[in-house]
Formats: structure tokens, sequence, C-alpha cells
């Protein structure tokens, strides 16, 4: 049946008694193709009943379905045309694992980062009023992404619109993975219990004798929820429906059409089991979270001993560094996983904390700490640092505060794609004042540079990269590098090659090719400003090489260096292209770019010549 | 007896019957000194009271409190041993309007941007617990701050920590200013509404008849609140207490040594009047604000006609296109006044939408709009679009989408200093693929660059400075500039000088010292690369300058495009320094950076040699 469903015009044509074999042919196909191309599975299991009942109940793509965080959106796009491109997914040219604009009108939002969706859908909604247009919007958003202050913020600003068609949808699926980080899955959790509450609400007022019922009536006004508790989000201005089971087609859909017919913000608390329908999964969501290719009937294998990522290498050291230093504490905004902590919240629990998706406030509540002596470190994607940029300046630099920070995720990080690549960190980091910034070039490098930002008095960073390095042996031991010195790793004639980071290696490489001398700088802040003179002195002509943004990134500190030196030479930059680069495999990706050993050679050789570097400079 | 009060200490020795006597003392020393030097008027006459009774009851410095926004915290200056420095108030090396760490003990954590104060205090809190320190951690945040994401998570984080020192200090003040602006102001007007809610809270209880008093206990665990209704901070795990009078010692004191006592986090709901006690104020809130000078006794009066703000040119662009193009909506994150948008407001109320303290949903809010083919405007001060950078990033850049930001306050702002400087914009803003990134020169061109940015069918910015500029006439039309076109605005010989927005001015005048080219870039993105191709050609050396951090600037847009070009050429960079810039006198502040006419000159007659300029340069 789900190879006649070529858009959602195609799955309302279909009686309601077809929808639930529909769901269980539509699980089977997810599972079957995640299974192939690895990408998200438990989310994307957890709503494919919420899938098909939203298609089902309102005109899509008339009505505008956000789905926040979007990784979940597999079954929304296998229903809205691109079943047969499931086999691409995440992959070069093929598409993307989240909404795209480009990719099709049904993604009405491209997402990725959490907590945007009600933002936008509420833009939408006012957009739609504004110029009279009869259209639903729909914020699809989970549990953890609403602890994110940007949906507090739409909330709060949504409340208040009493004649626009916004939906919130809370897709509410933590209860089974995590113990709860913070207030608001308390809260939820409360609601959740049981079907008390449902039951609360309709006892209430029949049970309510009669000098309550009067109390009750004169303080409606004041108080609506006095007696029958209002929910917080009717508090914030909602309608409050739920807790309804997400699984359950003959609950969402009737709900989803009395909904429909509601003026006004619209707020829809659906539960629903990440991995449902896959009992491997649903035993261990986090495991089946975004796994790589497997077999369904055997689940996923242990992966045989592979190297070791820059992410290991990172919780590695914390835990070291912890046990040396006892005002280390760790700070995660909701990436205890992905960000390599599982072993330090186990042997330091007092010194570890998850903010939850609030990267924002991970980062002040750090510089609170610092005032008083602790030495914070925030473990944060490069790309989701771009989400607490003021937080980092005017409350950790300004005063500056010994703050480290941990990026990882820097550069191009593959299959995620333009959204989650940490493509900006150096440009952004750099124009700080009292910020020391780091790239790391290989495991025990990062290794050292961690130690470095943790001992130096101010705030620090140390980027790396996804996945993992050469494989370089990582000493036991915690020993710092020191502050803005890089090091010569090749001599060479004619071109010195100024690398920074992952460019380090390709770098090497392409100095053994034309005989350049390559210089690993290590810090893009403070940098070696005696380091750059000696290579301009040396060489005929500077090459800066890094992945990240050419614009204002270290290639652009090298060339600030020399201007303020009054040093005059040819100077290449060498980084990646002032666009956004979609998903695909990373190493492509870079090479793509020019950023292999091969691509950063040629680039060479095209600006000054091949053999003897010959300067073929136009001098104005 | 203000005099005699030198520290907290000294307050503490004073018997509770001196206090009022002395909070009238301190209101009138306040008035006094703020009318001499200008500054922060009706919200530090709010806070007299609860500054008093804070620092009476708490054990502080040891005891921490963190006063949110920060421009509040004039009486706590004054009572903590700065009130003879209170006449230096916002001036060159005088105090700080804000709370400074370095200033003094008492200011534990420099604020100035808002709602950072949950967060920084629940870290202290913390890290107080971790060091086994038995102390207090204070936040007094007002309601507008409570608005933003970031006191949201704070909340969030706080509300499961439940052995933490922490006093959470809602001051409620917003009332009587401008209509609620979202969903949290009228849920905190709800609680106010009279003493209605503490009444219904004891009235309660004793009044519930016996079935009903069994049903509430019955459901009490799972239902706190189902009788009598839970705020909004009880759910999320505060202990809540108001709302009191926070201009009545005889209730502030008491409750504060109560909660004192009380462990876990407490969250007290204080009303105060902005303007408290000087009748004007208390009449015109927002007129005394932020007033300059004036005698007390007559109050402010009406300005003579001065110089055009730029922000009133972008208030009137605002309107103008407004009515020319009826798909033009104006965003503003809780900053009608400060970003001229009163009139617009007026004209246009329907397409007026004020969102709160909430930058990061202001810029993905425009950006669900821009899907829908309206064309939002987001008027944002440079220092707080470092507020939505990942929304600009992720939600607005990645998917081209067609916003105008009009960045206020780019460049130094005098009085404010450091955290309110937009000394960052062009670095963060260029290194963003998709974006065009404008510098106004005079008001005229910020007109035209509006403009501009508003027709260019993607994300634009423009900048431009706080106060007024040279005085030009500013045209009625709706003019756009050629996108990525700069201009030559004198001929000169030897040094080309490649301008940036406000400081196309002084250049000029440097040029005529030096007889040097002169060039309004205009864009610094995209740059106007065959300009600077063709002044390399044409002079001996380049120089840029900018009122922008140098680091990743646009003095580096110029070497890179050179290197990318292959041109090698002398240049040397002018703009601020890589350091924090303290407040004072802006156009002093640009004089001591070497960013007036004379010192843009010296500059470069220290590095090029005088008359004829003579390269020195050393070439490696």
């Amino acid at each position: 049946m789900l190879n006649t469903i070529n858009s959602p015009a195609d799955l309302r044509q279909l009686p309601r008694t077809q929808l639930k074999p529909l769901a269980d042919e539509l699980r089977a196909f997810i599972l079957d193709s995640v299974s192939k191309t690895g990408g998200h599975l438990s989310s994307n299991l957890g709503t494919v009943e919420l899938t098909i009942a939203l298609h089902y109940v309102f005109n899509t793509p008339e009505d505008r379905i956000v789905w926040d965080v979007g990784h979940q959106t597999y079954p929304h796009k296998i229903l809205t045309g691109r079943r047969d491109q499931m086999s691409t997914l995440r992959q070069l040219d093929g598409i993307s694992g989240f909404p795209r604009r480009v990719e099709s009108e049904h993604d009405t939002f491209g997402t990725a980062h959490s907590s945007t969706s009600i933002s936008a859908a509420l833009g939408m909604a006012l957009a739609a009023k504004t110029k009279g247009e009869d259209r639903h919007a729909i914020a699809v958003i989970g549990d953890g992404a609403m602890t994110a202050g940007m949906a507090f913020e739409a909330m709060n600003n949504a409340g208040i619109c009493e004649d626009v068609n916004l939906l919130v949808i809370l897709n509410d699926n933590d209860m089974s993975i995590s113990p709860p980080v913070g207030a608001l899955n308390r809260y939820l959790a409360r609601l959740m219990s049981g079907q008390f509450y449902a039951k609360a609400k309709n006892v209430g007022k029949s049970m309510l004798p009669g000098p309550v019922l009067e109390l009750a009536k004169r303080f409606e006004e004041h108080a609506k929820g006095m007696i029958v508790p209002a929910t917080m989000f009717e508090e914030f201005g909602f309608n409050y429906i739920g807790p309804i089971d997400g699984h359950d087609l003959d609950s969402l859909i009737p709900t989803l059409q009395n909904l429909k017919n509601l003026k006004g913000p619209q707020f829809l608390h659906v539960v629903t089991k990440k991995g449902q329908g896959y009992k491997l999964a649903e035993a261990d969501p986090v495991l089946y979270h975004g796994p790589g290719k497997f077999n369904p009937a055997e689940g996923i294998k242990p992966a045989a001993a592979s190297k070791q990522t820059y992410t290991q290498v990172f919780g590695e050291w914390l835990c070291d560094m912890a046990a040396q230093d006892k005002t280390l504490v760790g700070i995660t905004p909701a990436m205890r996983e992905g960000s390599g902590m599982v072993r330090f919240e186990q042997k330091f629990p007092d010194r570890y904390y998850d903010v939850g998706i609030a990267e924002q406030h991970a980062v002040t509540f750090a510089a609170g700490m610092a005032c008083e002596g602790l030495k914070p470190v925030v473990a944060i994607y490069s790309t989701f640092m771009q989400r607490a940029y003021d937080q980092l300046i005017h409350d950790v630099a300004l005063q500056n505060l010994d703050v480290t920070f941990a990026l990882d995720r820097a550069g191009l990080v593959g299959a995620d794609g333009a959204t989650h690549a940490g493509n900006y960190d150096l440009a952004f980091l750099r124009c700080i004042p009292n910020m020391v910034v780091m790239a790391a070039s290989d495991e025990n490098e990062c290794r050292r540079m961690l130690t470095t930002a943790f001992e130096y008095k101010g705030p620090a960073s140390v980027r790396y990269p996804r996945g993992s390095g050469s494989g370089v042996a990582v000493e036991k031991t915690l020993t710092a590098i020191p502050l803005g010195k890089g090091e010569v790793r090749r001599e060479g004639k004619g071109i010195a090659i100024l690398a920074f980071g992952t460019m380090v290696a390709p770098a090497l490489a392409a100095g053994d090719k034309l005989n350049a001398t390559v210089a690993n700088m290590r810090f893009i802040k403070p940098l070696d400003v005696e380091l750059v003179k000696q290579l301009a002195a040396g060489h005929d002509a500077l090459v800066t090489v890094e992945e990240g943004c050419i614009m204002g990134g270290a290639g652009a500190a090298v060339a600030e260096a020399l201007a303020e030196a009054g040093i005059v030479k040819p100077i290449l930059h060498l980084g990646l292209p002032d666009r956004f680069i979609d998903h695909g495999d990373a190493a492509q990706l870079l090479a793509k770019c020019g950023l292999d050993s091969d691509g950063i050679a040629a680039s060479i050789v095209q600006r000054f010549g091949k053999d003897q570097p010959r300067l073929v400079v136009n001098n104005g």
C-alpha cells in the first residue's frame, strides 16, 4: 500500500481503516531503509502514527508543518514523495536527514538545531493572518527541545495571539530514556502520571459541593484553574489537550480534527515511545538513536575496536583532569553521549551538570561557577557554541573568567550537513578579547590543548573534529603546551604552509610533494607572531590552511599579523568557501573544497607555479 | 545618616526604625546625583527599599547578590562604598552604570544584557555547595528580563536543585508602563490583581468541605495545587512567596529573614513602582528611564531641536517603506523606544511585533514570516545581535531568507560601556554565507542602505552608530545603492584609505592632511573587490579604517581580497584594539583608540612616513 502513496493527497484518499496497516508498512520500510543507509531510527519509529495523522487531517502543504530538530521526519519524507530517495539519505547529492526547503514544498522550514519550530510556525501563522490566508501552522516539538529558552520565548509570544491558527504538538517521549534533567521534564512527568489528570479534570467540577462551586465562580475570571488546575500551557494562553497516546490513530485523528476547528493557540500533548514497534530499539532507544548500517533481524552488533575518536579523547582527559583537580566541573547542554561524558558522570556525579538543551544558560552558569573559584569545562559542539555567543562575550570573556570550552564537531561533520557543520568558530571566537583559541592537529595534541586551556586563567577553547584522527598514541600525562607557540613540522623551501588543526596532516603531505615548509600553528589566538615573521623572512610566500571559513578565520589572522608587522609577502588563504556545504562523506566534501593534500598542493601550484615556486605576483 | 554608611556592615548596625528615614535620604541622594550626571533614574528609585532590605538581611558580600541588567544598582553602589564616586558615574575613568567585578567585591557578577542573573546565581549557589560554603546566592530580576528564554532555562535547571541556597527575586514593575507584551506578563498581572491571590490561598483550605478536602488529599502528591492553584514558579520547583510590596520595609525585611532560613530554590515576587518617590518619574517612568542632566525641581524640559539621530532616520525610513510596501513587518525584541519604532507602531499597529526580550525568537519568528512572503525588518542593537547568532546562521542565512537587520548602536556607545558596545558585528556577520553587510557613513546613506537591504532578496544588515551624525540632509525618496559598490570620495596620492561606515568622515579629514585618496567602501560583504584592486593598482599602500574590532573585521576582508587576487601591497589596518573598552564619552574613546582624524593621520605617518609616503616596508 505504501507504494501507492506519493503525496499526502494520496494518503487522504485512504479510508480510516487502512491507516493502521499503512503505519505498519511505513514502520517496516523505515527500519529496512535506515538499517541499509544508517541514520536516525528511534525517533522516526516514534513519529509514524503522528505523521500519518497530521497529513491525513491537515491539508498539507497548504497547512504548514514545522518539525522541530527534524531528525524525526523520515515518515514525513516517505509520505511526501521521497520514498524512493530514502536509499540516498544523508549521502552526497542524496536527500538530507533533516527537512530542507529546497528539497520539498512539504519541508516548510529547515530545522536541525533544536527549539526553533514554535517561533517559525508562529511567524507563519501570523503571516497567514496578515495576508488573509486561511491555513494552519503546526509545530511538532519534543519534550527535550521544549526546555530551551527559545521555545519559551515563542510560547510567551504566541500565548497572547488570540486569533492565530497555531497548533503546538508536544511529542513527549523522554520518560523512558534518561532521568529528567529539568523542572519542565518533571512537570510533564506529573501530567503524564497515568490517566489521573484527565480524570481529575472531569471529576473536579461534578464533585464540587455548593459553596465551593460558588467560590470557584467568583474567582473564575481572575483565577482560571483555581479548582481544576490549569496546566502551565494554559497559563501561557494556550488551549491544552492531552496527554493522548501518540501511537493510537483512533485518538490522534479525532483529536486533531477537533483542534483543526478551534481558533487561537492550541497545545496538544502527545505521548510516544522512541523506537516504537522495533523491540530492540524500544529497549535501548539511545543505541538505536542514530545507528550505522545493521541487520534488523540481529540488531546492532558491538563494533570491532576501532580508532579512538576525539570525543573519547576528550572524555578521558576530562576524567583524568577531574581526578587531579577537584575544582573541575563538567557542563553539557544535553549532550552527555555526544560529548563523551558518560564515564565522567559515572565517576564524578557531583561535578557533572547536564543543564538540558540550554546553551545560553550553560555558559553563564559556568561563568557563575568560575566567579567562585571552580574551573568549569563546557563541552559543546562548535555549531551549538553559536547559540551562546553573547553569553561567551558578555558573561565570560568580558569578565575574563576561567572557563574552558571543548568544541567538538568543528569543521565539516559529514552526514548531518550544513546545519551541524562547525565552520565559523575560528572567525567568531578570535574577534573576542581575552579568548585563547586552539585547534588540535591530532588526538594527543587535543589532550595537551585541553590541559593548556584548563590551566590558562581565562576563557579558552579547543576545537577538534568529529570522528577519529590518524590514531596517534595518546599519552597518559596531563601536559600543557606553551601558550601561543606553534611548531615547524617540516622544513622546506620557497613556500611555507601555515596549517591549523586538522589541516596539518594534509598540509604535511602537500609539503612533501612541493618540498614546502609546514608549520602546525596550534593557536589561532594568540597567534604565534614570531613564527609568522620567521616563516615570512625565510620564504617567498605563505599559504594558510584551515578547516573553517576563510572569511575572518585563521588565515585572516596571519594576514593581520603581517600587516601589523609591516611585512609585505605573497599569501594564499585556503579554507572553506563562502557557502553552506551540504551533507555527504566528510573526506569527500573536504576534497571537493580542495582541502585534501592533492587539493592543497594544486592550489599552491596554481597560484605560485610548480617546482621552484616562481612568484608570479600581481603587484597592484 | 547616609554619610555614615560606607558598607553594608554599617547598614546592619542601624536599628530597624532608622531604615525608613535612610531610604528617604537615599532616594533624595539618587535623584540629586542622577540629575547632575545623567544616568538611569526610574529603575533606581524603584529599588531603594529592596536594596536596603537585602543588604540589611543578608551577609553581603559573603552572600552574593546578582542584579539582572544592573542599571538599577545605584542604591547598591551608594551603600557599598561608592557614594562619593557617584559624581563620576558613566564617565571616563569613573564608576560604571552597571555592576562590575573589578569595581567592588559587592559586584559579584557583571551584568548589563538582560536575563543572565539566575544562571549566574545558580552557578554560584552550586559552587558554594560543592565547596562546602554556607552562603546565599540571590538573583534580582525584573519582569521584562524574565521573559527571555535564558531565564527560563535557568529556572528549569534550578528547580530540580533541591538543596541549593538560591533566592530569585522577581522585581515586578512593568504594570504601569507598557501593555504586557507576552503571556508571562499577563500571568504576573493576574497574580498581582489585588490581594486576591494571597487571600484565596488562605481561604482555600479553611473553606473546603469534607469530601473535597479528601479528594484534595488523595491527589496532593501528584497534583500539588489541585485546589489552591500552584503558581507557575511552584510548578518549576520553587517555593513561591508573594506578591509583596517592594517599597514596604516592614514586609520586605521579615519576608527576607524567613526566606533566608529556607533551603532549596526560593522565589520572592516583589512589586515595585518605577520612579517611586519622585512624582514626575512615577508619572512618566519611560521619560525618566535614562535622562541626561536636569533640574529635579523643574523636571526634564523638552530639548531644543537637535540633529536627527540615526535611530530617528531608521524610524522614518521604516514608516516610509511600510507605506510603500504592504509586506513589510517590523520586529523588535522589547526596544520600541530605543530602536525608534514608536511612530511605526502608531501608524502600522498590525505590522508591528514587540516579541519581548527574546532576541532568539525574534530572528526565527522573522524567518518564519519570510517563508510566507512577508518582508521582516528586525531592529536590533549590534550588541544584542550576539544573542541571536545561531538563529541568524541556522534559520535565516542557511535558508537564504529575506530578512533585513537594522543594527543600531554599532561601534562604541559611550556611557553604557563595554557591555553595550557593538564592536564585533562586522567580524561575526561577514563570515556567514549569503549575508550582505553594510555600514552607513552618514544619515542619508543609512536610509539608502536600509532600502538596499530591504530590496535585496536575502539576509542583509545595515549598521549605524548611536546618536547623531554630521547632520546631512536626508532625502525623502526610497533609493537603493548598487549592491557591493563603494565610492571614491577623495582623490589623492600614494596612500588610499579604505574607510567603512562612521570612519569615512575622519578618514576624509585625515586624507586632507596627507593628500591621500579616500574611499567610502559601504559594503563589508560583498566587498567591492574591483575598487580594492583599482586602489591597490593606483597607490603605494592601502589603509583600512573601521569602528569595529580589527580582528576579522572589514580590514581583514580587504586583506583577504588582495590575497585572493594575488596582489601584494603594503596594508595597514586601523580599528578597535583587541580589548574591551570601558565607558566614557564616545568621541573621547575613539580618539584614544586613534580613530579620530588626527589619530588616523598619525598612524599612517608612523607606518609609511610623512609627505610623500616613503614605503618603509619590511619585506620579510
